[in-house]
């Protein structure tokens, strides 16, 4: 895993944003632009944060100490795809191989059918971002019918320990959940010696 | 494992100490205290990162993003001991498991053996300090004739990629080394459904 150094180098950057005390805007220019370089190669994601799963799999690859930021390998097999579902926080996404769909939705009044939105194509090395203010309610999907595809998230806290919500398709009603995350050790991205 | 929230606290506060931008006395006081905290309890190490192998093994816990420190899981099989080796970083051992020696060294002029010093046996949930610019050169062994003992380390600086040295024990000459680290992933400290 010698690109490792490219995650190294994300986590880092990412870290002197966070350091650096800038807000939600700052963090979608600036992190955007660090995401773009790192999805830029596909030569570094560490094959335990690539396997397909029964459903989608969202494996942790950093966590800020201070859980001001989280970076996680999502990986879509063939025809899998979330439930409707927000984030309450800010979130930057890019696309490491394959392509995904992202379909915005748009609450209604209670008892009715969530309404789609905006529906966002990403193809490989392309970045999109998701604020907590707008575009917080999607459903993403795989978009390529025979082969996994993965994308590179980030999100403004610990994602994998917010308390969020899933939204039924039919009636809009919304149920809490936190997703955890899908591995139990994350990358070692500081054995130097390894490059 | 659902006594990494252990770790996790142990990591959060070590972060806010270098945040505080103290200096190697902070750490050395403030970190010892957490660091006794840490190996009160025998009940959050992970067991990938206590498994025993045909020399001593280092397995990285957290490396902060910034480099400031690292924390390791040092595990002896009955047997087993570090060559002479100096760390140029402050360093802090915690005993978690079984009982380890350390041997201080003190180098002699050139062609002579480095002279052995203070003989210090750590117990578990005892804490011991070495500096940078005092007790740098050390052997540490296993003192227990017939299982593993483990001890947690931190350092003032990514240890596994600190170009540090080895002491050849007939002649004193230093040759240069960079340890890195037993293991390609690192404990997910960051799962907080898990407990
Ligand atoms: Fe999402
Ligand atoms: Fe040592
Ligand atoms: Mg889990």
């Amino acid at each position: 895993m010698a690109g490792i150094a490219r995650l190294r180098d994300f986590v880092q950057g990412m870290t002197r944003l966070a350091d650096g005390g800038g807000g939600e805007a700052e963090f979608l220019a600036e992190g955007a632009s660090l995401l773009r370089g790192l999805v830029a190669a596909d030569d570094w994601l560490p094959p335990a944060c690539a396997v397909v799963g029964p459903g989608y799999r969202q494996y942790l690859l950093h966590c800020d100490p201070a859980e001001r930021f989280s970076v996680v390998s999502f990986v879509w097999g063939p025809g899998q795809r979330t439930p409707i579902h927000d984030h309450l926080v800010w979130g930057l996404v890019g696309q490491l191989r394959g392509e995904e769909i992202s379909t915005e939705y748009v609450l209604g009044p209670p008892g009715t059918p969530p309404r789609p939105g905006r529906r966002d194509r990403l193809r490989p090395g392309e970045v999109a971002a998701v604020g907590a203010a707008s575009y917080d309610i999607h459903v993403v999907e795989n978009a390529v019918p025979d082969a996994p595809s993965i994308s590179i998230h980030v999100y403004g806290g610990n994602i994998g320990a917010v308390r969020r919500h899933v939204f039924d398709p039919g009636t809009g009603e919304a149920r809490a959940f936190v997703s955890g995350y899908g591995n139990d050790a994350v990358p070692n991205l500081w054995d130097r010696s390894a490059g």
